[in-house]
C-alpha cells in the first residue's frame, strides 16, 4: 500500500514523541511491504516564530494532499499568561480541524492491565473499563463568534450548533456502538442550554434508527462525576466539543496517564492523529515524555485511515508487550516500579520498536 | 438570635432531606437559646404542578424577606426527556439565584476520614484533601441569550461575562484564600474562549492586591484531570458558572458521595443553602436519601449567614461523630460496612440529632 504521511511535530514534546511514531510507521512499512512516504510541516508556536502564522498556508496545503497526518502537540506558556495575545498557537490546531472538516474526534480509553495500579482510581473500579469517546470537533463555543467590547469590560463567545453538525457525528457514534457493546451515552446540559436541547432532540431522533443500541442521555455534571465513580458503566460516549474536551482529559486518569491516550480526528478529508496530551514544555527536550500515545495514534491511523487492521493490532500488541515486560516512562511508573525499568522517551520508543 | 428561615424542599428527595436540616436547626435553636422561625415555600416541578410557574411570586417574596433559605433539590426526569418543554423546574432555581443576586456559590469539599474508603479514588490520593470551590452563579452561558431558529435547526446560547461579575467573586475567593492556606487556582479555557481571557485578565489584576496568595491559572480540561490525579494540590478553586458546575460534581467523588456535599450561595441578598446533589427521583420517598448534605448545609448557614461559628462547628461535629460511630447511608457504605450500620434517611437524621 502506498501512502503519503505528513508529520506535524508542533510544540514542546511534540517533536520527541512524533519521532517515535514515525519510526514505528517505517518499521511497519518495511515489515508488511508497504510504501509509506513522509513529509514534515510546522504548526503552532514554532510556526508563529518562523512565519508569524500558527498555521502557514504551506502546512495546510501539504495536509490537504497527504493521506494521513501524525500530529504532536501544541501550545506555549508564553501565550497562556498573556490573555491579550492576538496570535496563539492553538489557533493553528483549531483552524486545521475546521479546514480539513475533522468533525469527529475519537478518543478510545484503552486500559492496559499492566497499568491498573498507575491510576489514582482503585483497580477494582477500573478493571474492565473500555470507553470510546466521540467528541464533536468543529462546532460549539470553540468556533462561535467572539466579541470584546471597546472598553474591554465585556466578553462573549457564542455557543452554537446546527442540526447537520450534530447528525453526522451522531451517526458515526451509533455505527461504532453497533460494532461494540451496543450502548451509547450522549452527554449534554439540556436542562440549561438550548444547544443541548437541540443536541438531545437530534440524538433521540437518530437513536430510533438504531433500535439495537441502548441509548442514554446524561447531564455533563453528572457524567463528570460518574466517570470517576463507575467508569465501567460507559461504552460509547457522544458529546459536544467543549464537554468532550473536559471529559476526555478527565478520563485520561482511567488509563493511568495522559501519556497513554491517542486520538483520531476524522470527517470530510485527511485523517488527523494525535496524542491527547499537550506540549508539556516543562519536560520538553529532556527525554522524559511518554511516546506511547504517539505510537498508539499510529495504530489508529493504520486502522482508521488505511484499513490496515493487522498492522494496527501489531502496533498495539508491541505496546502491550513492552508494558508487560515491565518498562515504564515516568508518568506511568508507580512506587512498585524498580528504577532500572523506568525509561526515557528514546529508550521506551526503542523497546516498542524491538 | 432571632432569625426567619425559609425552607424550600423542592423536588424528589428534597422534602426528605430538608426535613432533617430543619430538625437540626430546631435543635440548635433550643440548645443555644436562639429564636428561629420557619416558613415553607414551593419551587421546581412541584411548583409547576401547583401553579404552572417553577418560581411562584409568593416564593420569591418569602425568599426576599427571610434571613436565610434552606433548599432541597430540583428537577424531574419528565422534562429531561422532553427537550422541547417550554417550562422547566430548573428555571425556578436559576431565577431565584439571579433575583437574589446569589453570585457566589461556595462548595467546600470536606473529606471525613471515616469515608476515605467510600471513594473510588485511592485513600492515599485523597488523604488531606480540603478544597473550597468558588463557582460564579449568576452569569456565563447559563444566563446569556438563547436562540432557536424558526426552522428549529439552529440553536445558540451566549456565553458572556462582564468585568464586575468576575471582580466581585474573585475578591471573595481571594479573601477566603487569605484565611486558608493562601493558594488560589483559577480555572478557565483562555486558550480558546474570549470570556476566559477576560476572566484571566481580571483575576491577574486582582491577584496583585493579594501578594501573599499564590495564584495559579489552569485550563478546565487540565483541572478536570488534576482533580482526579492529585486533588490535594488544590485549595481555593475559582471558576465560572459552567466549569464550576462540572468540576464540583466531579469533586464530589473525593468526599465519597454527592450525598455529603453542601453548598452556600451568597451575594447581594439572602443566603441560600443547598446540597449539591439533585432530586434523585429514583430513590425519592423510599427513605434512602442521605440527609447529611442538607444537615451540612445548615452548618454553612449558621456560620455564613448568621455568624454562629460555635453552632456550626457543633453540627459538623455531630455529623463526624455519627460517621465515626460507623453509621452510613447506602451511598457512603462500602463492602466493609456491616448491614446493621446501614441506615435510612430518618434513622441517619435521628442519629445526628442525638
Ligand atoms: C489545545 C486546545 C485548543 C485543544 C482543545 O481544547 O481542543 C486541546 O485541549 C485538545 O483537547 O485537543
Ligand atoms: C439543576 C441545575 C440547573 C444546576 C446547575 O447546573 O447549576 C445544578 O446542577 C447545580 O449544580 O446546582
Amino acid at each position: 500500500m502506498k501512502k503519503n504521511i505528513l508529520i506535524i511535530p508542533g510544540d514542546g514534546i511534540g517533536q520527541e514523541v512524533t519521532t517515535w511514531g514515525k519510526k514505528v510507521l517505517e518499521k511497519i512499512s518495511e515489515k508488511y511491504g508497504h510504501d509509506f512516504a513522509f513529509d514534515e510541516a510546522i504548526m503552532g508556536h514554532v510556526a508563529i516564530e518562523a512565519t508569524g502564522n500558527p498555521l502557514p498556508d504551506e502546512t495546510l496545503e501539504k495536509a490537504r494532499k497527504s493521506d494521513a497526518i501524525l500530529f504532536g502537540a501544541i501550545g506555549h506558556a508564553k501565550y497562556d499568561n498573556d490573555p491579550s495575545a492576538k496570535v496563539r498557537p492553538e489557533q493553528g490546531l483549531l483552524k486545521i480541524r475546521k479546514e480539513l472538516g475533522l468533525y469527529a474526534n475519537l478518543r478510545p480509553i484503552l486500559l492496559f492491565d499492566e497499568l491498573l495500579n498507575a491510576s489514582s482510581l482503585k483497580p477494582e473500579i477500573l478493571k474492565g473499563t473500555d470507553i470510546l469517546f466521540f467528541r464533536e470537533l468543529t462546532g460549539d463555543v470553540y468556533f462561535g463568534e467572539k466579541h470584546r467590547s471597546n472598553d474591554r469590560n465585556f466578553a462573549s463567545d457564542l455557543m452554537n450548533y446546527n442540526r447537520y453538525e450534530i447528525e453526522r457525528i451522531t451517526i458515526k457514534a451509533f455505527e461504532a456502538a453497533q460494532r461494540r457493546s451496543k450502548r451509547l451515552c450522549s452527554v449534554d446540559k439540556a436542562n440549561v442550554l438550548e444547544t443541548s436541547r437541540l443536541w438531545r432532540e437530534v440524538v433521540q431522533e437518530i437513536a430510533q434508527q438504531y433500535p439495537d443500541v441502548e441509548t442514554e442521555h446524561m447531564f455533563i455534571d453528572n457524567a463528570a462525576m460518574q466517570l470517576v465513580k463507575n467508569p465501567k458503566k460507559f461504552d460509547v460516549v457522544l458529546t459536544a466539543n467543549l464537554f468532550g474536551d473536559i471529559l476526555t482529559d478527565e478520563a485520561s486518569q482511567i488509563a493511568g496517564s495522559m501519556g497513554m491516550l491517542a486520538s483520531a480526528s476524522i470527517g470530510d478529508g485527511t485523517g488527523f492523529f494525535e496524542p491527547i496530551h499537550g506540549s508539556a514544555h516543562d519536560i520538553a527536550g529532556q527525554n522524559k515524555a511518554n511516546p506511547l500515545a504517539s505510537i498508539l495514534s499510529v495504530a489508529l491511523m493504520l486502522e482508521i485511515s488505511f484499513g490496515l487492521k493487522e498492522e494496527a493490532a501489531f502496533v498495539t500488541k508491541a505496546v502491550a508487550d513492552t508494558l508487560k515486560a515491565g518498562f515504564r516512562t515516568l508518568d506511568i511508573a508507580d512506587n512498585t516500579t524498580s528504577p532500572e525499568l523506568i525509561l526515557g522517551t528514546k529508550e521506551m520508543g526503542a523497546k516498542v520498536l524491538e
